[in-house]
């Protein structure tokens, strides 16, 4: 199954999309938004189940879905705690700065909360206030849980996996060195992050989700030109139930909290760290990654952060070239 | 006006609170939540605020209300950023480890992200799973906005500003070096914090709220004695009109954020740091407060963390020794 949130008031208005994401039906007679869904999931899921499988059979009135009519399938949330589970990224970063990357961190996953009052649609704009502030994407795969009670174990937390879906998680990599020296971590380097039009739930998803991991490369390109084609599956040393585990140690989690996987990275297939598109290799998720390998071999960061008008698309194809998530594509906005 | 929330599903039941908290009168029939009240909260005060005064005239029928019947105001919250406006405090806790102060911390406000998917009740039990974790309270001021746009100034910010209340930040604080060494802020260090049963609108308060500080002591009872007395406007180096407009730099903050203070914290009168209420000074809002003053005087610490059965009082009283937002009280259970 998969869900989707039109844009309407705060919360957006649930609705079931088919799984060629070319249709939705409204299903907010059944429940308004996805956060009530997630709050009543297992008495809700039936029907709308019931609703998907009559949207493929063609049993009720469908309307087009369009990608950039969807808010962030939860435009407002609970909780959204991002990881770092592809710890080749956080390595490479440390390296361009020279600093070691300590060994609990292959163990100990990193996460920080980040802001979720206002998470945008995939089609809505980065606003950028100052373009001195050095914006970037990160590409990242999310999942939503239902409620997971405290101490759950890495095994038990898959089964707390409602929904799978993609984010543009946008840092403002000139304002983090200053902000993570204070010791508190994100808040002003990390704006309003975008959300894929759809998330699925596990099971749409078959094989490409096994061991909380998905088994799928993430296609991020800028300016149209390909930029990062990792799979998100290979060098993921923290999936899911790991996160999640990591999250709910001292406390339980709520329905509708989200949680990311960090931006997916990938070594270079010999093992060292990864080469662009243009070079063979499978690229990179965030702009900061291609700066430190640049850093690391040539000295110095050549390519440019976001500027105004730039465009980043993110998303994510099955066998047939047909979208999974729908697209996240965004243009950078002076805001 | 004051607002609680009855205890009832995911986000309680919104009720109006006579000034003396003594009585209330169901606000549901206006609005069902508080969240959904400051969705739309020019619209829907003046209604609220109608039955606030119908329920002081004893106009409309009224129930008794009683502390332990409350939710967290905001039983889960779409944003909880925790500020560090006492300086004291955080230089305190430097100075027991022998960190130096930056001088940026005078100017630019500490701040994290937290999780506010699960907000606790003033009555609630802090759930303690592990004694070794070291439990600790901070007992904070916390202010609710509205929608608050992108690049506010603090004068500005102030406007923004529709409730006001007492949280207590529990605190696992043998988990937190390790956590703050990766650099990411706090997420297994920082459980789930507890509200006091009202929140006040900035007007209710009077003389008591000016310059976005509050003009009162914050008391602080640990087990049946007076632990702390700090005067939350005393100290406070930044008002929430700049903690408001820290958090909303880069980004807009949306209505129903709540966002704290840090832990409230005197200096003596002579200057130096504050000595214990035995010794005639305004004591402590945290355990670990105490803890660095007995290592910075005599190289111990031996003021232990909570255990199972300790209670945390956190109150603040009128002149005329009446409570205004209702206490918090908790007792630490085995979880």
């Amino acid at each position: 199954m998969k869900l989707a949130s039109l844009k309407h008031g705060r919360d957006g208005q649930l609705v079931v999309v088919s799984n060629d994401l070319a249709w939705y039906a409204d299903a907010s007679h059944i429940v308004p938004t996805l956060q009530a869904a997630l709050d009543n999931w297992d008495q809700l899921k039936p029907y709308l189940e019931l609703l998907a499988r009559e949207l493929e059979h063609d049993a009720i009135p469908k309307e087009r879905f369009h990608e950039h009519d969807a808010a962030a399938p939860l435009p407002r949330a609970y909780q959204w705690a991002d990881g770092s589970a592809y710890v080749n990224h956080v390595e490479l970063v440390r390296k361009a700065r020279g600093a070691e990357l300590p060994e609990s961190f292959w163990t100990d996953p990193l996460m920080y909360q980040g802001g979720s009052d206002d998470l945008q649609g995939a089609r809505d704009p980065i606003l950028l206030k100052d373009v001195a502030w050095g914006c970037d994407m990160e590409a990242e795969i999310v999942v939503v849980t239902g409620d997971v009670p405290q101490g759950v174990s890495p095994d038990d937390a898959h089964s707390y996996i409602r929904l799978v879906g993609l984010v543009n998680d946008v840092s403002l990599r000139n304002l983090i060195p200053d902000e993570l020296a204070k010791g508190f971590g994100f808040v002003q380097s990390k704006p309003a992050s975008a959300f894929s039009p759809v998330f699925a739930t596990p099971d749409a998803l078959g094989a490409y989700w096994q061991d909380g991991k998905l088994h799928r490369a993430l296609m991020v390109d800028l300016n149209g030109q390909p930029f990062g084609r990792a799979v998100a599956s290979d060098d993921c040393t923290f999936d899911f139930g790991v996160l999640i585990a990591h999250l709910a140690k001292t406390r339980r989690v709520r329905a509708g909290s989200i949680i990311g996987s960090g931006t997916v990275s990938n070594r270079d297939a010999d093992g060292g760290p990864g080469k662009p598109i243009s070079e063979g290799g499978r690229g990179y998720s965030c702009i900061a990654e291609l700066r430190m390998i640049e850093k690391i071999t040539t000295g110095d960061m050549t390519t440019p952060f976001l500027k105004v008008g730039d465009t980043v698309r993110i998303d994510v194809h099955d066998e047939r070239e047909h979208t999974i998530f729908g697209a996240i594509e965004q243009t950078v906005v002076a805001g």
